[in-house]
């Protein structure tokens, strides 16, 4: 009787000893009565805690432990063997040599009923035992992985689109009772709450999910008083075959023999189980079964692992792992301790071929940086007429090799991140899956190896343009005569009327101006690509799922973002934006609306002055200016009249040679010619250096003006074959001497001038340098990004950039240029 | 005996009839049997599912309605009571006239034991019975609500910081039980589910919560077996005071007399009540309570809302009011039907006193426009030298008052915006609470007319500045005579040698280039905008919740954006940035690294040319740029000697008058003076027109250089007072015509020239006018930003609309230069 209830007396008691009284030669044990058997009577009901290294005497482990194994073994109840798994389970699947703990007298039983057969004809799985371990030798685990793949496809996109990891768990109560069949993914095994379209994302194949929190270790004991123990089954679903595949459970915390064989990424020594508890609240409590726990233990990071079959075509994956650690929580004040918990799903396949792959481009593109920064070299040197190879020739060498082998990372880190975006992506069956985030590090070591070389090359670049030598030769002569009253004596004196500067001026203030004229508009370039990826939503593609969609809401799930795809992202809307703006700009703005290059050519032959410009010491360009009417420093009537005359074509052409509208060369000098410059301009240049004791007396001014008018009656006889020394030859280049960048003739003679009308004398401006300038922003751009992740930021430090060098281009080109020209640095506005 | 137990018979059976049969004079009802009672026996237990127009036979009604009733009324059963209170909760407290329903054996019991006294203290709530209603009679909403203010004040800051909520529920189970004491916001009454740290942010006060999911409802069947029953208390801590205070519920379902009364907004019709269930399976089972139900009812929106005592300065609010509307949802397909719910919680406050003050200062403001844009009518009227009112005038009028009042909605939207964001997010005891999303329309519409207007004013600056005469006084007589070969006659011809035009090709060069420079540097200011408002994250800081952190993690609850915090925020950033680069171009850029205006100047100064601009018919500026040398068109030497000359302080002040060193003048010009002008102009401005037969013969091209010529010496002459009858006086402005910007002197007699040395001159170009533009930027921004509430989109689109305004400006400026001085546009480069 109990209360107002009769009660029967238990089973096993009737059974053992026909009574309500378990007689003396029975075991009484957790409210049943046994019979003499094979299992030891005395066993170790210790739970160990290995991160706390503190053994607790468990109560439940301690009541039901032996009537458990013992109900199991000689009744055969279901209820017992699984009540007897979960408290292996519990005890962290760890075995030894004894065989009086838990996973021992599992063990124990699963020898001794080898005869009763195996279950759903797994070898492992014991009739009316639960499944706990895959096979007690290690090296079972590769073959359980690796051996075959799931008989399913995963597929990204199109009508076979398959993306979906269906797990289902057999849920059973630590009775030992089976609870029911749940489908994984409504929070059971995720701890974090969340909405349920974001957990479910956890199943979405290819989606990497990484979800962690912070859990109060209060609400973990009211909300789990009894943990619930997990089988989990993936779901094959095709068109063959329907079944359920056990998926295997490595467990960190597990023990063989007191080794934690399971934590080394070795696979040969892992120890695969199964059968999972989320919390375990149970196995702690020392007093009594209702007290409340010593410590408890969190599965506090889940994490399911896919692997791809190498070389697969068809989506092909190997049987799921997932691997589980515990934390153990010894409970001191449990409304403040908290524990942090992962649920993680991650893809892998094997990057090595990758890998091999880039090194093998990277070795063979730095081979050819090699030759052409060789070339580069070579051609450098022809420029600047000097045969010896000294130090500076190696220090430029390696500029010139720095800037190639930038552009080598540049192509290969490109390729990889667009191989990757697209490959990834857009694949129909998946045949790639993603490096993981630490897979990431050589890549970006790649991105930062070419930032740093284009910077070295950029810097190089925007300093020899900073030292380029420059002159305006004005063809203009006096055309009359002044009157001029010499003072005290009260004559007039006539003398031929001056020159006007003016024209000078114009041409020099334009050539400041033109200086940091780009082919594209750097500043609209940064807000397209910003535009683009962050309002149009490109950056949505850099996410690690296998979903192309631009417009994400706020209510999905979002995944972590892949670094190589970001910079993929980035690089490819750089790339293009920067193409079509050059599209735009070469073919309608330039033909249609403006072209500053060709302006200035223009304004050179109206304004009646050329430019020489030289960028090495032998090396320069030459923009014939000369003025087809003879003057230019003449009236407004006159300017309109000459303007008028060209347009109807009633005079000559401008080009250097008769008959010819070639105005602009590139030009190989002599080093007697070269010698001469040299000469002349040395105390224009001198101006600047220290003062020196000679010529103290001479006005440092008026001696550059003298060296001015110098030069100018200088270069104009040269280009006029005044000077029969130092003639000159115009000549077409050959196409192989365009390609390389190099000229064959050396000029012993005579000076070449090669006739050049792309206005290549754009090389000594930004303007003739878009290709390093908008890698070098494009890289500047990513490798902010790839620092902080935040496109927005990338841009205003770009645009930051940008503005900073051009400032530093224009104010210090601005300066180099009034050295060199004595123009005064107040016209150049 | 039921299975192997003995059971007692009923209570209730043995105290009605002393055996284990009911008789017959009692009656049988839900397993019970009760005496004959003053309970109507025939009861109607059809639940009304109003929004189906559907009444469902109920199963669990008819089971047990009559025998809770009678169970209540006769034992005092509290169960019995509660599970009674929760049936009427199912029929959503509908009550009438008729008593036989679930709120009329409710309404009858509450009148029967009205001897039994009250809980709590608590007039409503009778002892036994649940709670279920504010008293029968309307009007008492208001007692409840806005009687009395809690006894708790609520602050966001400081030591005394108080946003916490903390709400209790009891729990009652459908049969009656008490269950427990719940705190709200573990996601009790939030069905959508979500982290309990984003849950948690709706009992954060001044956080705006509002969360939405749609749920399935055959999860939903699984979920909630039954209904649970929540009595919802607020809890009350202070120093003296420790107690719950019952929220009352709005159940916007419930019907009076069949009267839905509490979906109206007027709070006198409205009857409160209490107790609130989430969803309910039960009540639509009809053939038995175990069958599957035909409707279900769930809480699909669910409201708190508090609102704040008027002119409180510590933070006081009414008691909260729950709102509550239940769907009905009729189950056809409940794997696929799916319902929205939604949980919120609101803070409002009286916005009637902000309205008005809003009110009023547009009015005053809007007055004072009228004023200011009279004035600058008077001033136009006055410059363009025309008495009569005409339409034009009314059109000036017009777009003067578009300027001024878009001026005046910028104030005060920004003055609005920079309030709440103040005032919400920086106060310690809460004083203010934001306007609802709905409460906003209006403000948005200020801004709209703000920007409107703004346009209107912008696009006539533009036009007005397209339109403006130009000429350049060129100062330099020739210096010597070119002798020139007479063509045919073989004699030479001595003249006059050509003035050099290239000085003045310099100068509209220039003047073209600064025609669009601006006193700040418009994409530094729009990056540097996106930057704070993005990256460093002062966009957080337009979140309606008391937080001014700028940081916030991807975890945290992040609630909706309020458009007029967003306004603020971005307005603030736009006016402190727009200043900070005004200060630092004014202070220190244009003081020690450049300043293109004064550079303009100096370049006239030093080219020996004068700047002649009329921005209406007898107004505009003047500089004057005669050389101190007498001569500028000369070569380098002279050109440095004179700069040398002049920087040793060796000749004469730069300035129109003797001694003076004032270059800049705003003029008033006589009408004879501009008639003059006019027809010299007329061959240059006719050159565009229609050709026309008069002078058919005529070379246009060299008419009008002929009539630069008549110009250049005609103002050369005016302003050398060589025109006795046009000549000129020169005097300082006085402050006042300088702060209303008229000027109180008609130039009948004599033209005036006022000293002005603040290059007011740059009126006529982007440099002058950098308040406008800068508002309009602004506006642009904000309005942008407040249609897609979306930052980075307002700045691409802000980057672009300068960028288009700026080539617009450009080309067609330049299109003008060069028709009103005839300097070919081929030099405006």
């Amino acid at each position: 009787m109990k209360g107002n209830r009769c009660e029967r007396c238990g089973d096993s008691f009737i059974n053992s000893s026909q009574s309500c009284v378990c007689g003396t030669s029975n075991t009484l044990a957790g409210g049943m009565c046994f019979p003499a058997n094979s299992l030891p009577t005395s066993v170790a009901s210790s739970v160990i805690f290995s991160q706390l290294t503190l053994p607790v005497q468990s109560a439940w482990f301690s009541s039901f432990m032996y009537s458990s194994a013992a109900a199991c073994l000689l009744f055969s109840n279901r209820t017992a063997c699984q009540s007897l798994g979960n408290m292996c389970v519990m005890n962290m699947h760890s075995s030894s040599s004894i065989n009086n703990d838990v996973c021992g007298l599992y063990n124990t039983i699963y020898r001794t009923t080898a005869a009763q057969g195996s279950s759903q004809d797994i070898s492992y799985w014991r009739t009316n035992l639960p499944w706990l371990y895959y096979g007690d030798q290690p090296g079972m685990a590769s073959q359980a992985l690796q051996n075959e793949p799931l008989p399913v496809g995963f597929s990204f996109k199109g009508a076979q689109k398959n993306t979906n990891i269906e797990l289902r768990a057999a849920v059973y109560s630590v009775r030992g009772e089976f609870l029911r069949w749940e489908s994984v993914g409504r929070g059971n095994l995720q701890l974090c709450p969340d909405t349920p379209t974001r957990q479910q994302s956890a199943f979405k194949f290819g989606t990497a999910y990484k979800q962690s929190c912070v859990l109060s270790v209060s609400e973990l004991l009211t909300g789990y008083p009894e943990p619930l123990f997990y089988d989990v089954f993936l779901v094959i679903q095709n068109s063959q075959d329907n079944r359920l595949l056990a998926v295997p459970l490595l467990n960190a915390n597990q023990q063989f023999n007191g080794q934690f064989v399971n934590q080394g990424s070795d696979m040969s020594k892992w120890f695969l189980t199964r059968r999972l508890m989320l919390v375990d609240t149970l196995s702690g409590r020392e007093k009594s079964i209702s007290s409340s726990p010593v410590v408890i233990r969190v599965a506090s990071d889940i994490k399911i692992g896919f692997q791809l079959v190498p070389n697969t075509q068809k989506g092909q994956v190997y049987p799921p792992l997932m691997s589980v650690a515990y934390s153990d929580i010894q409970i001191k004040d449990p409304s403040t301790q908290t524990v942090t918990v992962t649920f993680s799903v991650e893809y892998t396949m094997n990057q090595e071929e990758a890998r091999i792959k880039t090194d093998i481009a990277l070795g063979v593109l730095g081979g050819v940086a090699v030759v052409h920064s060789l070339l580069k070299t070579a051609s450098w040197k022809r420029r600047i007429a000097s045969p010896l190879i000294d130090l500076e020739t190696i220090m430029k060498f390696l500029v010139f090799y720095a800037g190639d082998l930038a552009n080598v990372f540049f192509i290969i880190t490109v390729g990889t991140g667009l191989y990757w975006l697209i490959f990834f992506k857009a694949q129909l069956f998946v045949s790639v899956l993603l490096p993981l985030p630490a897979q990431e590090e050589r890549f970006v070591v790649y991105v930062g190896c070419a930032f740093a070389l284009k910077t070295v090359q950029f810097l190089h670049k925007i300093f020899v343009q900073l030292s380029v030598d420059v002159f305006f030769i004005d063809w203009e002569r006096p055309r009359g005569k002044t009157t001029k009253h010499v003072e005290g004596s009260g004559e007039t004196k006539s003398q031929a009327s001056p020159v006007s500067i003016w024209r000078t001026y114009f041409v020099a203030n334009e050539w400041n101006e033109i200086q940091t004229i780009r082919k594209i508009n750097p500043t609209f370039q940064v807000m397209a690509v910003l535009f683009f990826l962050e309002v149009v939503g490109f950056s949505n593609l850099a996410l690690r799922d296998p979903s192309s969609n631009l417009n994400r809401s706020a209510e999905e799930y979002t995944p972590p973002y892949s670094l190589i795809l970001r910079y993929g992202v980035a690089t490819a809307m750089w790339l293009c934006i920067g193409l079509i703006q050059m599209i735009f700009f070469t073919v309608f703005h330039e033909r249609f609306v403006e072209d500053k290059i060709r302006q200035f050519v223009d304004l050179c032959s109206i304004s009646n002055i050329s430019v020489l410009l030289l960028s090495h010491r032998c090396f320069g360009y030459y923009i014939h200016g000369r003025s087809v009417h003879g003057h230019a420093d003449t009236n407004m009537d006159e300017m309109n009249t000459n303007l008028k005359r060209e347009a109807e074509n009633l005079c000559g052409q401008r080009g250097l040679l008769p008959n010819s509208d070639t105005q602009t060369f590139q030009i190989s000098i002599t080093n007697r010619l070269r010698a001469q410059y040299d000469r002349i301009i040395e105390p224009i240049s001198r101006r600047r250096g220290p003062s020196r004791l000679v010529d103290a007396t001479a006005n440092p001014c008026e001696q550059s003006t003298k060296a001015y008018h110098t030069m100018n009656r200088f270069l104009g006889s040269v280009i006029d074959h005044a000077h029969r020394e130092m003639d000159y030859i115009v000549k077409d280049k050959l196409l192989f001497e365009r390609v390389i960048g190099m000229e064959f003739i050396e000029p012993l003679d005579k000076s070449i001038f090669y006739n050049d009308d792309s206005h290549s004398f754009a090389d000594v401006l930004f303007y003739g340098n878009e290709g390093v300038l908008l890698i070098f922003d494009t890289l500047f751009f990513c490798v902010v990004d790839l620092g902080k992740q935040n496109f927005i930021l990338a841009a205003v430090l770009t645009y930051l950039q940008q503005m900073i060098f051009r400032l530093i281009r224009n104010g210090l080109g601005r300066r180099n240029l009034a050295n060199k020209t004595l123009v005064d640095k107040r016209f150049l506005i």
